[in-house]
């Protein structure tokens, strides 16, 4: 087993400068864990941000061959951490060993999906017009643009994805892919899961040969690590996973430095699901099965949390409201991530009840046990009262659904379009519906990232497709997706060349397209090479 | 001739509601106009943004080809102005018949290149990764992503084209090929120019039968309209070409709202130049020739006006310079857009002036006389210098050179190294001087949107491959461009379908693929069905 160090990680070395620790709290038992883990001081950050603008130097020509064999080192040295991995992630978020198994899948899927994408070569999306001399009142010249890491990235980790949207999670991997060193700020619910993940990683930059100081690893409770990282002169770029408040100070803080930097922060939403009456009135068992299943996964941690549900208002909706009500009162209540959650979603949850519109179906109250634990909770409202109160939008992160039964189509309509910003939305409807169903498609494209058509939300596909993005409050940045292979377009930046010679160029705009890509020329698409 | 009302142009509508008026000045003479301008009121702001959001509810189900036949309808309709256009213009601007002339074209050009992209229709960059049904141990949905309009934009017009980068300049015609209406808040130094384009506008609107909101015009010299404007809870997206103080004080607004919202701000530069000594001996004649041409271009009132210019010291660079400087005393001193910007460079130079290490060659004062008028000036400093004092890099926006000499190559990479954001830099070089130019370059890619070989900077071609921008301070959005086709993306989202029914799919999704696009179906470029 590991002897955790509680160090901080600066390109490749352990560092505990500070003298200010934190320990991790396991969430089934209140108890604090007996390692101390040091906040980075201020010359970590800073040391971490200078190793890493170092690194680029070097990093920012790497090819895409080189960084992808990185990638694939990473995740297997992630899955050489093996049981130590899952049950110290356990261990600090509850999450369970299935669950964590899983999301260790996805997380070394996602390091090879951008392995793979590096080694198909087309991402750097080459786009060359060639010179027209002849061309009057003036020749035209050759133009070549492709795309181009962008520098040192700042991470921030999530609470609710140990694996997947941390250390070397999504923004990680993509940020590298891009050719990128990352500055990690780990999440201080999981220290010692992070830790593990500096180890790995760092096994995987000696084996690569690649610069110490493309990685480092931040740990910290307070709120100033993460500023001061951000406000880093050679910073130029900021994922995050998180809270709406956490993501709003350090978009606010990065659009307030001396020259601002891009932040891909991804945080609340309420997951709107709207069921239309044929869907309810063939398969409403099914549905509300599926349903509660998705808004109690993870303990409905997750930021596509089905947190919204619209129907009309009908003899058969209000029957699917009290099955779903029955069925989330008797499925066991889940233990919440750490206490900072579990008050959260107590005052968020308690907000929302004082609203004069609202009533409380099932749940409403914390769990008192050893456990960290909210009750499923289910709370309803009308179309109307939706529409007139932007406060009944608020996420409560955790195992809570908020019905909103309309009295006709228009209030529906009207209600789906006072909606703001969300990651996505969801329609439940029958083949027969497809007439009634698509206007409420076109307003809810207009507010997320994704729609689904009769599913769950909750489970994001890691591929080129996705779009986990969305308005704001979603996201920071609603052109822009953190999961899925586009990601990786975050954290480059085009460069165009113009008439500069052959031998000059890098290969992916050469002529004879050396690395056999895809490339727009003259308009055209081709793998061909330029005459 | 056209009766010039001295509206706002408010969906279709002449308004003048405000009390508040200003004019245009003639540079050439310094005397106003008669037409008095009305500057939008609050009232107006807000017609005109809930007019582009009414619009915009029609107008994001337009199909690519009605949006292609308005692009061409407004060109049509922009040249239908004929010789008034180019007149009115020239009396408000001083920029003259045969430049403006070039300029329109290149603003008809440019709508009907946007009109070709959306009949092509590939710029929806639709990705479908279809369902595996049988994966293990979940199945994976079929997902399918594609770009749509992202709602109202306003677009601030420059003061330096009066054209290309104004009310149906580039930021307007990628807006609203994306398929999203426009507020264009008009340049105060230019009205007259504005109106006329106004008008021919909503000619096209009428003939398209297109949406009154889909255009409104807010004249004003007030910073007030400009900052309302941003501020409305209906925009979504803004887009500005203007000076670094105007483009950060838009960027902080709108960063502040309750609902941040993109801006593209296309801002100052100095497009570092670079000369290595094989082109120095060989073509020094024509070189100083090409340059001096440049700088003086539009009086120096190009955003990609080459400003600074690096040497290696040796006698060949003095001369160089001398030559320089020389050719820019001879050259006829050139006219200035307004007040305002003859005061604003008089100011950053004096300030640069003042600096210990910066020595007049020639020039660094206003010319005095009927018209606004600065003279050709030439400054020098040395690369020691240059590294030390960030000030240097102030943008001089007129006929100004600084000269740079640098004691070695390896001062002249770190003087390169220092560079702040840029839309351009250039080298000059012989084939002889690649291996000593390759360093350069890649120093130089990090800093600039556009990397030019043996080139002069002003002149941006209007293609696909085209990267007009850069990091900050040059502009708010790195990865973006302001001139060339894949500017459309900065006014696009994407939104992702999951298991969504092919009737309810937008035909770039469908199956059949009936608008015969490039997609990319499962990790594949092709145009063939989705089976």
């Amino acid at each position: 087993m590991t002897n955790f160090t509680g160090s901080n990680f600066i390109a490749g070395e352990p560092s505990q400068l500070g003298t200010a620790t934190f320990t991790s709290v396991n969430p089934r038992t209140k108890q604090a864990g007996s390692v101390q883990f040091h906040n980075a001081t201020t010359e970590e950050i800073h040391a971490a941000v200078v190793a890493a603008a170092d690194a680029y130097e070097q990093s920012r020509n790497f090819s895409a061959i080189k960084l992808a064999s990185f990638l694939e080192a990473v995740a297997a040295e992630i899955n050489a951490l093996g049981d130590e991995l899952l049950q110290t992630a356990d261990m600090e978020t509850g999450l369970g060993l299935p669950r964590l198994t899983g999301e260790r899948g996805r997380t070394t899927g996602q390091l090879q999906g951008f392995a793979k994408l590096l080694l198909e070569g087309t991402y750097v999306e080459a786009i060359i017009d060639t010179a027209l001399p002849d061309r009057q009142p003036a020749p035209r010249p050759d133009i070549r643009r492709m795309r181009f890491p962008i520098g040192p990235v700042a991470v921030f980790s999530a609470s609710n994805f140990p694996f997947a949207f941390a250390v070397a999670g999504g923004d990680t991997a993509s940020a590298w892919a891009a050719g990128n060193p990352v500055i990690v700020k780990g999440h201080p619910g999981h220290p010692a899961t992070s830790e593990l993940f500096a180890q790995a990683i760092n096994r995987a930059i000696v084996a690569s040969g690649f610069p110490a100081g493309w990685f480092s690893l931040l740990q910290g409770e307070s709120v100033e690590v993460g500023q001061q990282l951000i406000q880093h002169p050679l910073l130029q770029a900021v994922g995050f996973t998180g809270s709406l408040r956490g993501g709003r100070a350090i978009f606010d803080t990065a659009a307030q430095r001396p020259n601002p930097i891009p932040v891909y922060a991804e945080m609340g939403s309420v997951n709107p699901v709207v069921i239309l009456p044929n869907a309810l009135a063939t398969r409403a068992e099914t549905l509300a099965e599926g349903l509660v299943t998705s808004a109690t996964m993870g303990s409905g941690q997750f930021c596509t949390n089905p947190g919204l549900v619209f129907l009309l208002d009908s003899a058969d909706s209000q029957t699917f409201i009290h099955t779903y009500r029955d069925k989330m009162a008797a499925r066991p209540t889940g233990v919440l991530l750490n206490e900072q959650i579990e008050s959260g979603l107590e005052h968020a949850v308690a907000s929302t009840q004082s609203r004069p519109a609202v009533h409380t179906l099932t749940g409403g109250y914390v769990v008192d046990g050893d456990a960290f634990a909210y009750a499923n909770t289910v709370l309803q409202t009308t179309g109307s009262d939706f529409i007139a109160d932007p406060a009944l939008q608020t996420e409560h992160f955790g195992p809570v659904t908020l019905f909103v039964t309309c009295a006709s189509s228009e209030e529906l309509t009207n209600a789906l379009r006072a909606l703001h910003g969300n990651l996505t939305a969801t329609i439940h409807a029958e083949s027969t519906d497809l007439g009634t169903a698509q206007p409420y498609l076109d307003v809810l494209r207009e507010k997320v990232g994704r729609v689904l058509w009769n599913g769950f939300p909750t489970g994001v596909e890691v591929v080129h497709a996705q779009m986990h993005g969305g308005p704001y409050p979603a996201t920071t940045a609603p052109a822009t997706t953190s999961v899925g292979y586009t990601a990786i377009q975050r954290f480059m930046r085009p460069v165009a060349f113009q008439n500069t010679p052959d031998a000059l160029l890098p290969d992916a705009l050469k002529n004879t397209n050396p690395l056999d890509i895809w490339r727009i020329v003259n308009e055209v698409k081709t793998k061909d090479a330029v005459s």
